[in-house]
Formats: structure tokens, C-alpha cells, sequence
């Protein structure tokens, strides 16, 4: 490694959290060994993304107040009407990330163990993004806090299941917006080593976000090499307002990945129907990685999608349904196609409560996203109520599919001591398998154990309380933090941080917006 | 068609269940538009296959207690040892298989518009089986009678969801061991017009469940045509009880189709990894597959499946885990290879109230089953506690989640309208969707809705109450009997019915056994 391609902080001590030592699929993120599920033809592939071009290139995209990005991709070769409709020619925003998109990238951790590649056949799990809310079932549902907001990162920090930070794990709202993402950023920084996310609310706390980093990480370090996400929402349909452009060019420019999310609910910020959505949905996350791109090339970024659909009863916004699970398949391939890493949401639900029902949808979201290969998995654990909560509860219960969805990717062992030839002649016909060599060998590594699941007998589980997996849930958490330590972090640089956060917080009034 | 190709009930009245006229998913079962999830190559099946000939062929399998079924592989080339071991040249199971057995085929209910394909892209479901108790949120767990097998059969009546009627939905424990068939036969034949299972707990009810099809469908027409299943366990490892060969065989002599099922457990009945456990589950089913068609070459099967892990906390059962997943996607692959329809699991988990880990252990092994092109899908409604328990709420919300795999199995809708570009036209950029001409055209079929799932504002649902899922479940199966009518059965069947079962009742003792 030479001096540039080292962060600052690799020779300072560090200390992770105990992983479970039993199971061999802990690593920094997941290697998957299994094919993604191809679902359509490339007939069907080629119809998608020939009206997703239709679209860019008819109808276009609006970027409202960001007279740059509009000059960018007019010199590019779009064609650009009443200053801010960006109608781009068929074929062009594909060719500009083509050239230069990279397929796969590393975002680095202040710990290097826990640095991600994101792209490829890796995934990566992040936890929930963006309530208001959090909720336990001692303290109900409530504001979230800058005390949540760590409590949360500890709680990533601990899991061997989540390679990832995440960014906005709860709105800290006890903060006032205009300063709050910095010390969101301090505790990603200093409660946990995993990588981490930035803000997207406006360019200039995208620039305090890579500031900080470059503070973290050494000023030379981060120009060179992805220390920082930002997950940046499309204003869906078809318009990407100025300050989102220039969050993306704020990311892209310092060499740092927008992560570009269309936010589509179908019937309303996109067609009803599916087909139209997933056109739609890549058409405008295309246009922001190629904005990243002409702002500078090679910069990584990551093709997002928020797909969800619609309650027919209400109106309202639902989740784990399968028509987003249908168009994760599709916009996994469309990905591949493309040579992008992909971002998809993990375990989205609508439910209120850590029942059933936010179980079942959360499986019906994390299940195609990882058969989609989806890169980077946003959302996966503490999601609740179409991410108007961060649950403590749904949170540890998440980090057991995420446990699973290792074991899945790591696909089937087929060597010889897989099959096990040789325990099938030691017990043979009739004979119990319990106590043979084979067994005794391997039963440790054999099976996934999550944490949560009460597989004991009726009457075992009876006699310790008749508790549902919400009661056990809430134990765990509580003792996950209870057992928290830091991670060690250099004084130096911690003295640092602090300074410019207090020098920012300093230069500004407090503000609601 | 011709006398001999249309069941004796074609002429009654009919009166089916009222459908939901808004999902165009609604039909006798999924035809799957989407492909199969591919997970192994080529090479890596062929290793598995070549590893369940060595089973067969080195290790064998007992027979026990059939002498019949031994003569039947001598004469087909098998090595016979020791009266009872058979041990299977490599490439002969396979070879007999391929020779006759269909790859699809149909069972016949009797409304014709119920009866289901089994095999290719089709993909049926069925409710649980097996479970000695039942369980509402307001009686609690306890055995299950005969009341309560009539629920589910009314239930899965209902239930556009299913189709097929399943087989022993729950003990009817109030009544004696070896005359409670026929009346769970009766059950099916008259509460319901779907398909069914037949008894498979000795040959001579299985050959009473044959003997009742024959009055229900007339005798040539049952000799013609599948019109039951019979649902096989193998003794895992590698022994096929006596019993179970003679009902494997008189399901098979009458033309009817076994459902071979190896049951594992990774640990005691298998190896604990799953490579090995896979081999072993094909070379078992394989060989029963291939004894229905020495004992009569072209009748139907069914390969089945049912691998378990084990909790390394207590050695209990544990159930959607993923290791049964990745072995499903294996085994649906080598099924397409043999040529032969494939049974896969559906809802299992092992928790013991309907609960997220009910939920997630279920979605766990739902998809899975369904990716894996999974052709009849038993315990996909009801299933708890390992099977224990056949669940009211549970059934009910299972029944969501089969409604939501109809939707997957369409896969998109690639055509100009769900494409939309006229909507995208209507409505430009940055405005919303909601009353645009290709919504309105489209909105009510647009997305699956849950029946259960609630997804109001969370003022809504705490002014309703504050319910879980459960309680939501826990209404809606009341109602759903409430609204039950029987579909109509000529009177002249069903007194035939009755006085067949008077007859086998008075013909013997009541037993435990």
C-alpha cells in the first residue's frame, strides 16, 4: 500500500465487535456465489431500456435551478428547451455512463477490514434511512433523537449481518435541520468503523459531509479513493430539482458516489403499472449517474430504485408487494446491462407494529433484492411503517434475515465433504445420523441459528412465557447496547472533527429547514 | 370430450366460491410466465445426480416388509441383497423414470373448472397437513376434531388463493385412527369442489380413498385419469416401510399419483450439510418414483421433497431456515432434468404463534419454493410449530401471501400499456399521476392487495384500535365461515358416498392405529 492508498486512521488501534466465530459467512460484506435470477429475455431487457430512452429522449427531464448541471448536459449533446427540459438523444446517457461509470468500487471504512466493494457480485446491507420515528414496545412511538440516531449506529456497529453505517438511520429532530447532519456524521465516524452515508439536503452540507471525511480519512486520501455515499432522491417524474443536481455534482466532483434513487409511488409519481414504472425509474436514475459522470468522469455512483406500489383501498402507499419485487428483478438485469452497481431497498414494509404482516412484507422486499444481486442493499433493518419508524425491535429481528441472506448467497457447498459419502456408508439404512463423524465434524458450521427464532419445544416455551418474537427482540437490543464499546479512534482526529463541527455550527444560525 | 373423458359430477350444478372479479391472477392455478431461478450449472447438478446414484447403487435402500416391491426392482435389474436391500445400478431409476413417467399431468376435481395441472409451468397450492393440533387466538391450541377439519376444507374452499383442497388439513382426532379417512374423504368430496389427497396411512385406506373417487368420478373415468394424491414419506435414510411402498403401489395400480417425499432432518435422518442431504432426498425419491412405475409404467408422480435443518441451540427442527432453500432451487432443477413434476413445501416455520417469526421463517420457504418452479406446493396455508399446529389466523394470512404469488408468477406486463408512454405524454414532468386517463383505465387491477394488511395512516389505525395482523386474521376467518355454502353434490353420490362409509365403519373395530 503506499501513503496515498492508506487512510489516516489505519494504523490507529482498533478494536471490532465479538463476531460469532461459528459461522463462516461473517465478512465485510457478501460475496455472492449464486447467480442473480434472470427473469426477462433480453428482448424484454432491450424493450425496457428502449422506453426508458423514449422517455429521456420525448419527453426528458426538468432540472430546475441548476443552471451548470443544464450547461453539462448541453455540451454533452442534449438537447435542452425552455432552459431547464434536458431532452437527451437516444442512446446518449447510456454511452456517457458507459464510458466512464466504473462497474465496481470500493468505499473505504476508517477500519480497512470493513471497507465494502460495491458492484459485481457483491452486496452490501445498510440499515433503515429517514424516519421521523422510532419506536419500541416498552416507549412506543415517538421523535426520533440524536440518542436514537447513535443508539442505532451502535446497533449496526454490533451486527456481523450489516457491512454499512447507513446514513440517516432516524431524524435526529431534537437537532435543528441545518446543523443535525453534522453530528449524524460524528457518530457514523466515531461510534462505529463500518462506512457510512452523508447528507443530501443541500450541496453545501454534501460539502461538510466530505469535509469531515477528509478529515477522517486525509485530504489526498478521498480525492483518490469513495469514502462516502450520498443517497440522493429524484423529484419523480422527471424532474431533478437544482438542489439535488448539485448534491449529486457536490458527491461526484470530490470523487465521492450519489447513490440516484427515483422515488416512485405507482399511481402517483409514476404510472400505475409496473412496466412503466421500471422505465421510467431507470430513464431518471440513467440521467443522474450520467450527470455524476459529465461533472466527472469516473467518479463512482450507484443506479437506484424506489419502486413502491399503491394501496387500492386508500391510496396509500404500500410495501412488500410484488409488483416491486417484479421490477427488482428487471432493474437487476437492467444494471448488469448497464455496468453500474445497483441499489435496491431491503426490508421494506408498511405494517405499524413488528408483526406479521411487517415480517412477511419485509421477506417479500429483502428476498428479491438479493436474488435481484442487488449491490447495495438500503433499508435493511429497522424499517417500519413505509420508513415513517425506525423500530428497535424490527431492527434486531431484520439482522437475523440479513444473518440468512449470507448463507444464501455463500450457495451450496458442493465438495466432498458436502455430499458426505462417507457418513452415508458409516450410519447406512435406518441408522440416525446424530453421533456420526460427519456429523460431529461439522454440526458447529452446519445450520444458520438466528438469534431470534424460538424453535424449543410447545411446552419448553410455554414454561419460559408464551413470549412472541417482539418480547425476545426487545431483550436483545437492550443487551446488544448494553455491551457497546467504541471502536478507538485517534484523539487528533476526534480534536479534529469536533472543531470543525463546532466551527460550522458557529458560522450559522439555527434553522427548521 | 367423450364419456369416458368427463367425470360423472360434470352435469351437476355448480356454485363456486365468489372470486375477487378484480385480480385477473384468479384461476385454478399459476401458470408461470416467468422463468424458474437457475441457481446450479450444469455440472454442479450432474454432481449431485452422480452422488444419489452412489447412494442408490453402493448403500441402496431397505424395503421393508414388501416383498413385491422387491421382486418388482429385481426384475428391472436391481441387485437384491439380504431379501430386502436394494441396491440400484447406476442409471437405471433414472432411466425407468424417463421411460414412462409423465411430466405433467392433470387432476381432475370434480368441477372441471377446478381441476389443476401438475408439472411444466404450473405451479398449485395447497393447504398444510399432517398437524394433530389446532390453534385460534381465542380457544388456544388444542387437538384437532373433525369439526375442524371441515373449517379448513371450507376455508380453502373459499379461498381463490388455493387450489387444491389438501389432504389430512388436520387430525380429526375425536375419531378413531383407522376410520377417520373416510370421513375426512367425505369432507373433501362434499364441502368442496377442488381437488384432494387421499390416505396413505396403510394400503387399505389408501385403497378405500381410491374406492370412494370411483363413486365420486365413476370407476372408468378414475382408471383414465389422476383424481388423487397420496402423500408418501420415505423412512429416511434410505428405507421405504412396507406400508409405504404398498400404498406408493396402489396409488400408482389405479393409476393414481404418490407424492414420494423423503423426510430429513440435516443431523439425524441425513448428513447436516445439505449437499448430502440433497443427494440422499433425490436418490429416495427417485427410487419410489420409479417403484410406482414398475408397479404400472405411465401413471402419475410426484418427486417430492422435504429437507429440514436443525436449531444448534437444542437440535430441534427449525424451518424456514436457508439452507431447505437453497436445497429447494437445487431440487427444482434436478426435477426439470428428470422430467417429473416437483412438491415443495410452503408456509413452514416453527414458531408457535403467528408472529414475525412465523411470518419470515414462512416467506423463507415460500419463495424459494415458488422461484424454484415448484409444481405442487403443500403446507402453503396454516402451518405451525414445525407442523404441529394448524393455525386459523395462520391459514388466513397465508392465504395473502399465495394471493401475492399468483402476481409473481404472471411476472410484467410488457405490452403498450403497461408501458404508459400515453400516461407520461398526459402527464409531463413534476406532476402526479392520480387522475391521469391511463390511471383511471388501470388503477383497479393494478396492484395485489393483501386482504389482511393494513396500510392507513398511523392515526387511522390507532383511532381503529391499534391491531396486529393476528387480530385482523382472527375476523376475517370467522367471517369467511360465516359465509360459507357448500358447492352442490347430486344427491345419488352422495348417498353412495355415505353408505360406502357405513359399511367400511361397521366392517372393523375402532382403532388407535
Amino acid at each position: 500500500m503506499t501513503s496515498q492508498d492508506e487512510p489516516a486512521t489505519t494504523r490507529r488501534r482498533r478494536r471490532g465487535p465479538k463476531l460469532r466465530a461459528t459461522h463462516p459467512a461473517v465478512a465485510p460484506f457478501i460475496t455472492r456465489a449464486i447467480p442473480p435470477y434472470e427473469m426477462l429475455t433480453e428482448d424484454m431487457l432491450a424493450s425496457i431500456e428502449a422506453h426508458a430512452e423514449r422517455l429521456l429522449e420525448e419527453i426528458g427531464l426538468e432540472i430546475r435551478g441548476d443552471a451548470e448541471a443544464v450547461r453539462l448536459w448541453r455540451e454533452a449533446g442534449a438537447d435542452i428547451v425552455e432552459e431547464c427540459r434536458v431532452r437527451v438523444p437516444k442512446g446518449l446517457a447510456r454511452t456517457i455512463v458507459r464510458r466512464s461509470a466504473p462497474a465496481t468500487f470500493t468505499q473505504h471504512a476508517r477500519n480497512p477490514a470493513r471497507s465494502v466493494t460495491i458492484g459485481g457480485r457483491c452486496t452490501v446491507l445498510a440499515p433503515a434511512y429517514g424516519s421521523p420515528f422510532v419506536s419500541d414496545v416498552d416507549s412506543g412511538r415517538r421523535y426520533g433523537t440524536l440518542a436514537d440516531f447513535q443508539n442505532f449506529v451502535r446497533l449496526a456497529y454490533l451486527s456481523p449481518w450489516l457491512h454499512h453505517s447507513g446514513g440517516t438511520v432516524c431524524e435526529p429532530t431534537d437537532l435543528p435541520v441545518n446543523k443535525r447532519h453534522l453530528d449524524m456524521l460524528y457518530a457514523h465516524m466515531t461510534l462505529s468503523d463500518k462506512p457510512f452515508m452523508g447528507s443530501v439536503t443541500s450541496a453545501a452540507r454534501a460539502a461538510d459531509s466530505i469535509e469531515m471525511c477528509r478529515i477522517l480519512f486525509g485530504r489526498e486520501f478521498v480525492d483518490g479513493h469513495c469514502v462516502i455515499l450520498g443517497n440522493v432522491n429524484v423529484n419523480s417524474p422527471l424532474v431533478l430539482d437544482g438542489e439535488a443536481s448539485r448534491v449529486i455534482r457536490t458527491y461526484a466532483a470530490a470523487n465521492q458516489a450519489p447513490v440516484c434513487v427515483p422515488f416512485i409511488l405507482g399511481g402517483a409519481m409514476g404510472p400505475v403499472t409496473t412496466a412503466g414504472g421500471l422505465a421510467q425509474c431507470f430513464a431518471e436514475a440513467l440521467f443522474c449517474v450520467a450527470l455524476g459522470q459529465l461533472e466527472r468522469p469516473g467518479s463512482p455512483a450507484i443506479l437506484g430504485n424506489f419502486l413502491s406500489s399503491m394501496s387500492l383501498r386508500s391510496g396509500a402507499p404500500t410495501f412488500g408487494t410484488p409488483e416491486p419485487a417484479l421490477a427488482y428483478f428487471a432493474i437487476g438485469q437492467l444494471a448488469r446491462r448497464l455496468g453500474v452497481p445497483l441499489r435496491c431497498g431491503g426490508n421494506l414494509c408498511a405494517s405499524k407494529v413488528p408483526d406479521a404482516q411487517a415480517a412477511t412484507e419485509s421477506a417479500n422486499s429483502l428476498w428479491p433484492a438479493i436474488l435481484a444481486g442487488a449491490n447495495f442493499v438500503l433499508h435493511s433493518a429497522g424499517w417500519l411503517e413505509g420508513g415513517l419508524v425506525m423500530s428497535y425491535e424490527k431492527f434486531v429481528m431484520d439482522l437475523d434475515q440479513c444473518g440468512l441472506m449470507h448463507v444464501i448467497g455463500a450457495g451450496l457447498n458442493l465438495d466432498d465433504n458436502g455430499f458426505a459419502l462417507d457418513a452415508f456408508r458409516e450410519v447406512g439404512p435406518g441408522k440416525h445420523f446424530l453421533g456420526s463423524a460427519h456429523t460431529l465434524r461439522n454440526y458447529e458450521t452446519a445450520f444458520f441459528d438466528a438469534e431470534l427464532s424460538d424453535n424449543n419445544s410447545f411446552e419448553q416455551w410455554q414454561q419460559e412465557g408464551s413470549h412472541d418474537i417482539c418480547w425476545r427482540a426487545h431483550r436483545r437490543w437492550r443487551s446488544l447496547l448494553a455491551a457497546y464499546e467504541p471502536p478507538a479512534l485517534d484523539a487528533s482526529v476526534d480534536a479534529a472533527l469536533c472543531e470543525y463541527i463546532s466551527k460550522r455550527k458557529a458560522s450559522m444560525p439555527d434553522r427548521s429547514y
